[in-house]
């Protein structure tokens, strides 16, 4: 393990994370909300962390897969950890596990809160709340579409198959080249939205960080009742159709960008994705129109929350604690099924489950014929086995994780619906889950220990599991191997 | 497909039931209970049917994987058409649907019931509805055992892993020798407990019925509140150990009789079963203790339920329903381990989840070094990587039909745990849930759709999935294959 190098990578990162501090620092002057001391102590700790760590460059610069997990890992926390000073700092999160929490969930864009009352923070905290999930979401796009493919075992080479023709690899070489383009698109969708937010008339402020939380897949609002508390249909539609739009593979959108239109609407983990949208927001909105909803506002309701559900985003536009049971089941398995992959959406990915019951389906054929040659294929190309067989305990270990966190939540004592839903709405990186932590409820109310673990499940979510769950492994830190 | 080859066999299966309702019948007779006409009545339609469909033997007699699932799906269901038979036509159950999710419920060896009142049958209904757990649980047996491991795509091959030294293939070359070990085996237990219970001061009656539902780890009981009506300390003792020692790979009691009992002992999945048993039995206790039990009483408590639910059995000491939330997860995580493989026990089997936990870990391994040669080790051997895809694969089938099942099942507008449970103690074939289908409760108040799903669900978790998904396959009756 090449510490030097490690040391030396985060070092950078947290220098990067003390610049983009500058900016809620300035909301802070702009607003006159008394926060700048605490942004200003958060960036001089970040500056001298990060210089004492970078202050020679290793000689041995080389890096391997084991090296970038380490380096992923460690940074996302750190930034986490340091990300969290101006709340507890301020005052306005008094518990420094609360306002840890509080950043994972932004980071990692996951949007569940320990907030009571987010209406009375100010405003340059609101705003650094909210920027998290933009940073988070662009860390993520660049660290699963430009890093995770380069790695042999990474389960994310899913995507290679899926973009046909140009694959990341040939299209962008360096991985300097391709977080550039990234960032432009990124950037360029993130502009759109705030303008046609602003031209509906929302304030600029609310517009900012109502798209910063979009952008990412986040959910963070400003409002104690999120995007409901705007009551606007133009802004539920915008959000709820940017939301789709972030949750897409990026790749599609540079092939739009080199005018490949047929080859990106050729994507079958779009189709499935449309699909899984389509299907559930009509059986969602029968289901509200049989419970009394009129049929515009049960459409209304169904497409915004499934477009928030299914991007991991987590806005609600309404308690859907309410709504019918089978409304509820759909929302619980969208918050499996997530996103798609190389977008800023969490969740297992629809590529995945495309896999999956592609791979069912290929050893149920198996089974009837045994000495027939069955594939799996997405986008008319053979998946490899190795990639199947990654997918395949890639879901397991996802499940897995799932279940010894409910186990210690469990501890906590709350009610079957609470315990797996908070575990199910961190690890898929939504925010709101069901019961106490639905969209009308937050997570404030379980122990220490618990928000440990969810934090944990957030990041662990969010990085494809490996990273985190590498750096509690010790065949990672033994000698033997280093 | 050889469609004579399939109706002659399935006939003969047939024609085995007829024989085996002799056995209630003789009990109607001997306790008068009036039920004798509905008995000879089935016994009837049994051997017509199965006279017709066994007219002539058929002149091709081959028989592939194929036809081996057809025929092993369609015997669970026709037996269970047929064994409803006598619920209904003596008027004790006399929704038909009802009658077969009970008989259904009985021959998967889950113990789900639609029944409020058990206790109001007569003796020989009883004593069929219990009976037929004790045939499935020794058909699953011959069919886990003896018939799956021949064809070539199983996720059983696993079993060929975990047995060391002699393979189920050296030690029985015929599928008639290997049957005739079982049904040794089987049967012997199935005395030793009887006597043990008689030894107790149980009823004759009660000792022999509980013995099927333990033998088979179905779990009907005759009682309205389960092995709680018996109050007896060494009943349920005796039960909980039998339901442990039904849960075990019967290959090693084989291995017990040829005196291996070194090799017995060493394997895995043996030592990870009773491990999980010891750890939950602690975890529920303690949690038992803190909510104000005796020390006695949780651990009395917890072992029994513990064994109850990991070997899928599903008989209550107590309404564990009322248990702390941990107590609670920890039982809902017990529905999906299930017992070991080739047991007469339910879910997806210890063996399977030690294989996805260390292919996880194997993952991480391959991430960290991905030039490293990583293989996962059961037994210290070798499990093949076709073995750990298909188990990956069985893994997220399982989930996936549990997924599309809730869903359906949620159409009931039942609360979340209510629907949830329900299909995962149907396709785990444990029995009793939480929530309307807790040990107090039963699944009488499901919608028609509901009680058929939860049928299909019971029978593809305890066919392995493949048989019952094959016949939904169009592929699997294209004329193109066959």
């Amino acid at each position: 393990m090449n510490y030097k190098m490690i040391t030396y990578n985060i070092g950078r990162i947290l220098l990067v994370e003390a610049i983009l501090l500058v900016l809620p620092a300035i909301v802070s002057i702009i607003y006159d909300d008394g926060m700048l001391i605490s942004f200003a102590v958060t960036i001089a700790a970040l500056t001298a962390t990060g210089l004492f760590a970078t202050r020679k460059k290793p000689d041995n610069r080389s890096i391997y897969a084991k090296e970038g997990y380490v380096i992923v890992a460690f940074t996302w926390v750190l930034m986490s950890l340091f990300g969290a000073l101006p709340f507890t700092l301020s005052g306005h999160i008094p518990s420094f596990i609360d306002a840890f929490f509080e950043t994972v969930s932004g980071f990692t864009t996951t949007g569940s809160t320990i907030l009571k009352n987010v209406e009375a923070l100010p405003k340059s905290l609101l705003f650094w709340r909210s920027f998290t999930h933009w940073i988070g979401g662009m860390g993520i796009l660049v660290f699963v579409i430009a890093i995770m493919p380069k790695t042999e075992n990474s389960s994310m080479h899913v995507m290679r198959a899926e973009v046909p023709g140009p694959t990341v690899g040939k299209l962008v070489s360096k991985l300097g080249a391709s977080a550039r383009i990234l960032y432009g698109i990124y950037g360029g969708l993130s502009a759109i939205q705030v303008i046609l937010l602003l031209a509906g008339g929302m304030p600029v402020f609310d517009s900012i960080v109502s798209t910063f939380a979009t952008a990412g897949t986040g959910g963070f609002g400003i409002l104690n009742n999120s995007i409901e508390g705007y009551n606007s249909l133009y802004a539920e539609m915008v959000i709820a159709v940017f939301m789709l739009i972030f949750g897409i593979n990026f790749n599609l959108y540079y092939l739009f960008l080199i005018r490949r239109f047929k080859q990106a609407f050729r994507s079958e983990e779009l189709r499935w994705y449309l699909g899984i949208v389509a299907g559930s927001v009509l059986i969602i909105a029968l289901s509200l129109i049989t419970s009394k909803h009129s049929v515009g506002e049960s459409f209304r309701y169904s497409f915004f929350q499934v477009a928030s559900i299914i991007t991991t985003t987590g806005f609600s536009s309404t308690d859907f604690g309410k709504w019918p049971i089978i409304a509820q089941v759909i929302l619980v398995f969208l918050m499996f099924v997530g996103a798609c992959a190389g977008s800023t959406g969490g969740g297992i990915k629809v590529s995945r489950l495309v896999i999956l019951v592609k791979s069912g389906m290929r050893d149920i054929k198996k089974a009837i014929n045994p000495r027939s040659i069955e594939t799996v294929k997405v986008d008319k190309q053979t998946v490899e086995e190795p990639v199947v067989k990654s997918v395949s305990v890639f879901f397991a270990t996802y499940i897995i994780v799932l279940a010894v966190s409910a186990l210690i939540v469990s501890l906590d004592g709350r009610d079957l619906t609470t315990t797996f839903t908070s575990v199910i709405a961190c690890i898929g990186n939504i925010g709101p889950g069901l019961g106490a932590v639905g969209p009308t409820g937050n997570f404030a109310h379980f122990s220490i220990l618990s928000k440990i673990v969810l934090s944990f499940d957030m990041l662990a979510g969010r990085l494809e599991l490996i990273p985190m769950l590498m750096i509690f492994t010790p065949y990672a830190w033994s000698k033997k191997y280093n």
